[in-house]
């Protein structure tokens, strides 16, 4: 069993807390939400995403017999709710935006409805995999707004926080726009297109550059795309110039050759210089080297003659912001909203849904969050995914998922696709039904 | 199979270069050496970690049947390859800082000597290992530091970039010397301590606060530790005065309250002075929300009466330094060593060894990276622990490296010890020899 797999992947709270409710006999449906409270600085929307992992977590929840034997030996848990905690599956409703609807503040990602046992005992895993892959899809869609129909790959798993960090990056930034991954297991989980050639450390290992170059080729004939920095990239790029016809003669074209330090900018306009007057046209030039969108913008606003670029730790870390400010909150209990009025902390209450408004020509207007049973104009955001604990339709495809992304992005006013923070964020309402039952919960006694 | 288990966990191009290697039969011994480049702004050292995963990792390493049938439906490698592929295993020898050791830039922690396609393979994954304990775990030393003799408890999981990042960052933050976590799992996993008492949910989920908190304390008598921050911090401090003879009455003594929002040093004094006259003293004041060691550090200095920290988001992601500029090269390869040119990205040649050197008082001085073969003064500090794929001794418990840590961080100078930047960074020689092997490998031609 992977460890994500684990019920027991949680916090030790939700476990006291499930102990209490179990003596206290409070089994009635809990209405929790996952949402984000603030965007980090400089972003402009968010892309929702994670939600098929969850779902997969739902469907396989269940706590082992070991792990009972392992709360068991720890103690402060007692034998009937350690039976009852494992015979405990996933019995409720989710409601979710769709993987790649574009979102922001305070509008559910996800809506759970469940015996609040469950409800609760999911809080842990279920924002985990939300936050992750929100955060990651939300950072990898600036690099494709910022280098339109560029070839875009993930190089980040090695300084990604963990294997499944790693995972679930290459699959988020494949949802939000990117061609690929270098991770192989993306591909076999996800069916991520990937993406590699050669390290550093294969050209070294060689008496010299050409011979790593030429048994690379006869190695990889379908697949030549040559590291050109180890030692002197200009060089390189002129060794690759004499190596071409060699290799042609063998049936051997070069694709590529890749940069990956100093002035990428200048690198590659004297690299596509050496290129094109060595007659290698169609070799295209694929940077990488701690790049990040900001980075990735300005080597194209320079003119930069770059066709891709791998971009690794700032993806796969999103190093600028490396967290969404985001919760899982009780909205209701027994059929009655709940609020917490924590300072700074306060949650809007209720089963809430998200309806969007659009301008005339068809982009992002503004959002209004409203509670469910409260009719609006606008066009609702939350669908239902699951029932009593069975999904309603198939997994969707990682393909569908990118394609709704991309069409989300299409949609988003010109201001929020920049890289820079918006002057005006997006107005996101909260319904007047919405202010008045949070103010009517605040003067309730507690 | 868990994730971080797959030997496919890796990029691409390792398998494209060990599928060259194997067609230019290049199989000769490697040298390569995991080290960090530059500390992050604001970090004075890093504490060593995720040596045990590595080794773990290596034993268990092997491309099982499945994943074989992947790679063959891909294409682009041949069966020869593919076979040899199955039958890999790791037969190298690694030496290593043992965790829990001080460390620094330029420093090698951890060296694999192997068959050049075992010691490529690896590299990812050491990689990711390696740089997210070695990340945590410094960062983790920083709350240590900070907040002498507290209970320090980790509460990231859930904003953790996914599963492994949660339990490694558990772990990792253990080992610095955090008290435990409240990750569950980590505590089957690694055995770290668990703590976790209840969430506002618990509180919402009641009728009014009072029947929360005497329902928690009949349900986990031993562990009566109450949030009270739902609603309004003072009243709820209040409340539990009320209650606590009540409880007293039936065997249970209340332990602790639990902050988690606003001003938390003007809600622990006044808290602290309800508690108090309410003869409360021994109940302690356990604080959370939104923590870093920068805000523990400022809360102690001003005289709030805190008795713990819950840590999360920002130990867990190392938000203030999500990654650590770090590499994994070649250093030597068939008996010469090598050296990676790249502007800005250069390394040191060779097998490595360093030696630390201690002042009078016995706090460190500076380290010297020095060539293995090549005799110097100080204490070496890497030492092997793995020779023909085989561990030279039973696994290190986390104790033993949790001990370490402590010994380390007591002899660190006092102005390493600093939040703050230092304003002399720790010396670290490079050695005449191996500035010369530099230099020579410099004029040579590739």
């Amino acid at each position: 069993m992977s460890r994500g797999e684990s019920a027991l992947l949680t916090d030790l709270y939700q476990l006291t807390m499930l102990q209490a409710y179990f003596d206290e006999r409070m089994n009635a449906t809990a209405v929790f939400e996952f949402f984000v409270r603030a965007l980090p600085q400089g972003r402009n929307f968010l892309l929702a995403a994670g939600l098929e992992q969850v779902l997969c977590y739902l469907e396989q929840l269940r706590v082992t017999g070991a792990e009972l034997d392992w709360l068991r030996a720890r103690g402060g848990f007692s034998e009937p709710f350690l039976e009852a905690l494992g015979a405990l599956r996933f019995t409720g409703d989710v409601h979710a935006l769709p993987e790649g609807t574009a979102c922001f503040i305070d509008e559910p990602l996800v809506r759970i409805t469940a015996p609040i046992p469950q409800a609760q005992l999911v809080e842990s895993r279920l924002l985990s995999l939300m936050h992750l892959e929100t955060l990651i899809a939300s950072k990898a869609a600036r690099s494709v707004l910022a280098a339109p129909g560029k070839l875009l790959v993930d190089f980040g798993m090695r300084r990604a926080h963990g294997a499944e960090a790693g995972l679930l990056a290459a699959r988020a930034a494949y949802l939000a726009g990117f061609s690929g991954t270098a991770t192989v297991l993306a591909g076999i989980e996800f069916g991520v297109p990937v993406f590699g050639t050669m390290a550093h450390s294969y050209i070294e290992a060689h008496a010299d550059e050409v011979s790593a170059f030429r048994g690379f080729a006869r190695s990889a004939p379908a697949n030549v795309v040559l590291l050109i920095d180890t030692y002197d990239t200009e060089r390189a790029a002129r060794k690759v110039v004499r190596l071409a016809p060699e290799l042609a003669r063998e049936g051997i074209r070069v694709r590529g050759v890749r940069l990956d330090s100093g002035d990428l900018a200048a690198h590659a306009r004297a690299v596509r210089a050496i290129l094109d007057s060595g007659g290698l046209r169609e070799v295209t030039i694929f940077s990488s080297g701690n790049l990040d969108e900001l980075k990735v913008k300005q080597l194209l606003a320079s003119g930069a003659p770059i066709d891709g670029f791998g971009i690794g730790t700032s993806l796969d870390t999103s190093s600028d912001a490396p967290f969404l400010d985001c919760a899982y909150k009780l909205q209701e209990y027994a059929g009655t909203p709940r609020r917490k009025h924590s300072e700074g902390k306060a949650t809007w209450p209720g089963r809430k849904q998200v309806f969007r408004h659009y301008a005339p020509d068809g982009t992002l207007d503004h959002d209004v969050v409203a509670l469910e049973g409260d009719p609006q104009p606008g066009t609702p955001l939350l669908v239902p995914v699951m029932r009593a604990g069975k999904r309603v339709a198939a997994a969707e495809s990682l393909a569908s998922a990118r394609a709704r992304a991309a069409a989300e992005m299409a949609r988003l006013p010109a201001h929020l696709r920049l890289l820079a923070p918006a002057h005006k964020p997006y107005r996101v309402e909260i319904a007047p039904s919405l202010l008045e039952l949070a103010a009517e919960l605040d003067r309730m006694p507690h």
